[in-house]
């Protein structure tokens, strides 16, 4: 279904790796909506995932780009003005990696090399792309910017490890930023912080299914899935939320907001019994 | 400009007077954007307003109630479905008002009725409208209800008196029922956190010129005006925010996440001199 | 132990029960920290509970007091200084009841008439009491007020019902008249946000047992306990914290910066096993 | 005055220069409170400050180290363990610093290099701390540390730049250790969020004054001064505070907690003629 949301507007997505990823479906629906887009992403990445697969689809094409790399970033976003005949209208960071994660290291011996990786991919990246963008003028007045987060940026999750503060970062830059090129251009930068969702980068930590599970039973309306989170971003993209800007937006079914839930407490206690009153109802809250 | 976001769904639209209300930009949005819907008001408001005149404009009807009467919510949502011909898809709760302020007691000197009546009128009214829907089952599966809140809900702005405790209580009442409600029928429940906004309701503030120039000097993207609350609210009505829930999303231009900006420095420090550097250029954070 | 730091201090404990009640263990501290103190609860309380005990065993007073009542709250403060020879320099509000709780009425089935009471007596009763005091001018520069909370004000915990919109209303009491009296009197106004606490109160909550393992395997530190809160209380009426107002202070040994921790996650997942790594050693985060 | 409230305990504080410095108070609070202390800064700023005469007051010693560098973290908690007699049971960390705000790069011209140090310096430097002093087992049981931070961290002030984001992570940091270091040791972990303070650091910063003026008029309370800051450390390395951890707690005169106080408004607006009735009374909030 298009709504015509993103009509004539002009898109960068970051980030797509296979057809799992929250930017691949970002990227369908960006275009189902009216954008023409370009993706990018980092030249290992384009050779192990389908990127290129997703590019033919759409008719774009896919610039390879290490997003540490300002050299890199200023290509993207000069060839995607070239490619798409004009300034840029949207972009979309999601991006993110620990090698400390990666290589096990838990977090009282992280590596300080790879906490220094850690934080330039998953949260300078930002900086640096919307800096580039801002020094060549390549986004348009209005134009809005999102890195895609996660609540663990402000609660802890055991494992989650330097990636949390990543996260912060990330969300502190999009504050930062969004002072600055708001003023300046009108252009609003926000950050989704979206349930823990099954990629491939999500797929390979431990105890990661077990997370899901309770993030699903404690959020009123389950987990957010991909798909779901390409449709607010698409809102968040659109010209009906101008005015919204530097805020982390919970994209979640409510877990950000959630103590505990009946559901996540019947897990937890391995049992409903005691939720049930004298006559066998549930006792809801 | 129309993307028929709302195409097939019905509303109902709480506290629109005259066309200052951001309600009734909602009303007239709603209604562009392929919704029916039915508007509601207190029976002195309806006299006072001019609420029969978008009725009239948007082919719908008023049905008069006292939002803190559980009998008379009951009226607004069973003729609302037989008016609009099913379940109610979204609603807006945009209603409140402060005896004491308008009494002009000061927050040292409350008058508890009136106390009692500024958390009936513009808190628990929401709470009594959604239980009352629910109990109905008014709403479809997926519905979207809003309330429009205020920062002074979490920080204190002088003058705002009791009506900073009443937006408290409607953002808790949004997340205390977003659980109940989404656990149960997938309906979300979100306050927007709106800039101020000259309606007729604020301009009776003493200094709320200033307010709203100090607001909007600190956000980047300046104060969102009424038209701009409604687009925001168009998109949390429609089925590209199923996931959002429990949240107080700010649509204020960045001013909730902003401490101080060099505009609003500038006239608080009446003179932008020391801002500008030993070559005249104005620098900038 | 004693330090004395509440040495030549005069205040008035809202609340005690008995000897699980945390105001009883506030009131025993601060008696060792060297202040005098006065005691006060409903007369149902004084007769139910054995707060007479307490003031004996404190040389000191209890006079009854509803604190819904402006009058009754006025012969607190009135008799409290004439008692302790002066003004008074801390004050602990440590009430709440929800009737809808007590009457088992679900949040989606709330008695209106019990809701009103319970926002009166949990959170309204805190304005009256702080503004009874300023009336009579009770309250010494530069004292302290302290209300007790819990984390449900912020986030939705199953079952805690109406009481989680009464403890928003009473933080945000607390900013709105901290305001107003620091920046008259300097005096100082906070809540504490505490662990779920074994008190008579809290035990007949059904479902509290699971909801304190939950909370204690949670906290890195455990659940703090009614003496721990205590201790705590002590240092915010000290003159060692007169800088800190309008805030709400977490007491909860790390719960509310949790989003999940690994010896929750072990109960919540049946098992420790997914979490040992191939040669047995636990994998922490 | 003396409580006696650190009475037996062993410290390092981190970060004092001369004698505005608020390690510096917190140096000479502590020794007063009954504690023994170890001194620390780097090299450069032993020379340029006056600490080593802090040191001669306090009869302790500065060990030189580069907060940066894990050979000499790991020299400090050795060193300090032999000079006091044991494990250590309170840290301060008082340090940062942005080579980009010396440079007077502005935030959209960061220069990355700078942007790597100013992480490096203000707030990895809190990591590689307490991972050092985790790995020497260097902390008492119960052991209590603190690092100072700014509430720029979660809302944008001009002029600020890559600091907010350093403060961010740094506060990030206090949350994913203080779940490690609690859950294995009971050791916690906060930060302070101090009003803008009169510091060597702080004086050099453009516009310092009208922030400071602009914050101290906010605030219902006044600014809170580096002593007061000092009063407040010594509560959270106590006894009385030990269930307090991962905590962001402002210390500000409730600053944080401010949308707009009437003073600031006053001067804002340039007069207080519209806040004065017709009886030329002022109306308060």
């Amino acid at each position: 279904m298009s709504y015509n949301l993103l009509k004539g507007k002009r898109g960068v997505i970051f980030g797509a790796l296979n057809e799992m990823s929250i930017a691949w479906k970002v990227a369908e629906r960006a275009v189902e909506e009216g954008a023409v887009i370009t993706l990018t992403n980092t030249p290992m990445a384009v050779r192990m995932g389908t990127i290129n697969d997703l590019a033919e689809k759409l008719k774009t094409e896919v610039i390879p780009c290490d997003a540490t790399s300002v050299e890199d970033l200023t290509t993207v976003f000069e060839r995607s003005q070239e490619l798409l005949g004009g300034k840029i209208d949207f972009v979309l960071h999601s991006i993110g990696m620990s090698p400390n994660v990666r290589k096990k290291r838990t977090y009282d011996d992280l590596d300080y090399d790879m906490l220094s990786k850690t934080l330039d991919i998953s949260a300078v990246s930002f900086h640096k792309m919307i800096q580039c963008a801002k020094k060549l003028d390549a986004i348009n007045e209005y134009g809005s910017i999102v890195a895609l987060s996660y609540v663990a940026s402000q609660r802890t999750f055991f494992g989650y490890n330097d990636m949390a503060d990543a996260k912060s970062l990330l969300e502190s830059i999009a504050r930062s930023f969004g002072y600055i090129y708001g003023r300046e251009r009108n252009v609003r930068i926000n950050t989704v912080s979206q349930s823990p969702t099954q990629t491939t980068a999500g797929s390979g930590v431990k105890g990661m299914d077990h997370l899901m599970d309770f993030s699903d039973k404690m959020s009123p309306l389950g987990n957010a899935n991909a798909d779901e989170c390409a449709d607010y971003c698409i809102t968040l993209f659109s010209d009906l939320t101008r005015k919204v800007t530097m805020q982390n937006l919970f994209h979640d079914g409510g877990f950000s907001s959630m103590g505990m839930s009946l559901r996540a407490m019947n897990q937890y206690s391995k049992g409903i019994e005691e939720f049930i009153d004298e006559n066998g109802k549930i006792i809801y809250g």
